[in-house]
């Protein structure tokens, strides 16, 4: 599968219908045919009038379209969780341009990389109105800016997915899988997706709120920080396998 | 500070004084000044007449060589170290080309990066025989690799120093830490010292067996695999004091 074929794009409660069918264009002329909405405005944004009109010839990617209730059922088999957004956010991930994004995926793809290529790739697209919430950009790998002359830098919605779909597809979207790697952990190592990382954070917190070390009533920063360190990471199923090992290990009712 | 002036080249036991002299001609010649040697075979290789005369008009480097006797001392306040080596080693870091690791670099000199950047690195060069072990490639941050034609991919101590000086200096050598940075996080947090890093490490082992989950006399992959992980993250100062307040307050002594 290439790489193309890996990457989703998902709209997070988007309000118009023709965003959505203009989105949908924007991805076909460009290769790509994963498109979600989370908690759209409309209920069945694919047969809206105005998505069906603004879709043009790109109604394959409009009917294909996944609608989900919520941004945890739209990445549960994800295993790189990518925010557009124009802003930075406190512990959130580095902000990459597009190009240096493609750099990035191109490095989950070569032969170096610690574990098999990624086979489902998210890239997360805001709210027309308020972009990405904190909580979403903190859940992510990586965070992507589109670079804006002036003031004003923000881009209509399917805009920002046509900057994207144009970018990724020149650069990396012909990208193929290696050949057997060399190194041996990568053939045996997947990325975890994202219900296995946040069942892992579920698992962190409450270890940490059972030996005493996160007061939930006082939960600071701890979380967001823990989260960054190990998004940097990006972790492995087995990773995680040892990690969730560690915390049962280190809680008190299971130790004898 | 440029980025030139923060890297240290560190030999691992040289054998031949002259390959000293040449890794110091090597360096100056590219504007680089940091040059260390660990446990090398001559006691006092800055005098030996051998590395005097292929120091050549680099004198002042080699009059400025340091010494070590371990590996630990002359990395202590190293904030990323990076191998030489031209094999890829399990659980060892991705291997990057030269030029890979020159834009590695430079992202974290970047305003994005999510610390301030590295004053001190260490790019870490194996014996001239046998190269780099294992677990010297296993604590570092990054491997690099200089890519060879054919079979024979062995280059001389001082040859793969100049290849590296080289790569580095035409492509970051010159870079600046940035202005004042975006990210709150970043102004306020540096990447840990290996001394700190190591320390982590070795807290975390020993919470590891109090708990139970590691045991000593079948150790298995545990500690290498958890090494891979937080180095690819690159810890920071910040990070490995929450980390070892979580270690503490998981050991079962340390609780009520």
């Amino acid at each position: 599968m290439i790489l193309r074929d890996c990457l989703n794009f998902v709209l997070l409660e988007p309000s118009h219908a023709g965003n959505i069918g203009s989105a949908a264009r924007a991805l076909k002329v460009m290769g790509f045919r994963h498109l979600s909405v989370v908690a759209p405005r409309e209920s069945d944004p694919a047969h809206h009038p105005e998505a069906i009109a603004f879709a043009s010839r790109a109604s394959d990617v409009l009917e294909g379209l996944q609608v989900f209730g919520t941004l945890e059922q739209a990445l549960a088999e994800s295993q790189l969780n990518i925010a557009v957004s124009a802003e930075g956010r406190e512990f959130g991930p580095r902000m990459l341009t597009p190009e240096a994004l493609a750099s990035t995926l191109a490095e989950l793809f070569s032969a170096q990389a610690e574990a098999a290529p990624p086979k489902r790739i998210s890239l997360i697209f805001g709210t027309e109105r308020t972009g990405l919430p904190i909580s979403v950009v903190q859940r992510c790998h990586l965070l992507c800016a589109i670079p804006t002359e002036g003031e004003y830098n923000s881009l209509n919605l399917s805009q920002a997915v046509q900057v994207l779909a144009y970018v990724l597809a020149r650069q990396v979207g012909q990208l193929r899988p290696p050949e057997p790697v060399r190194q041996a952990a990568a053939r045996h190592e997947h990325w975890a997706d994202d219900a296995s990382t946040e069942a892992f954070y579920a698992h962190l917190e409450r270890t940490l709120v059972s030996i005493g070390f996160l007061d939930p009533a006082a939960p600071r920063k701890l979380m967001p920080r823990l989260r960054r360190l190990f998004s940097r990471a990006r972790l492995t199923n087995k990773e995680i396998d040892i990690l969730r090992g560690i915390l049962s290990q280190a809680t008190p009712s299971n130790r004898p």
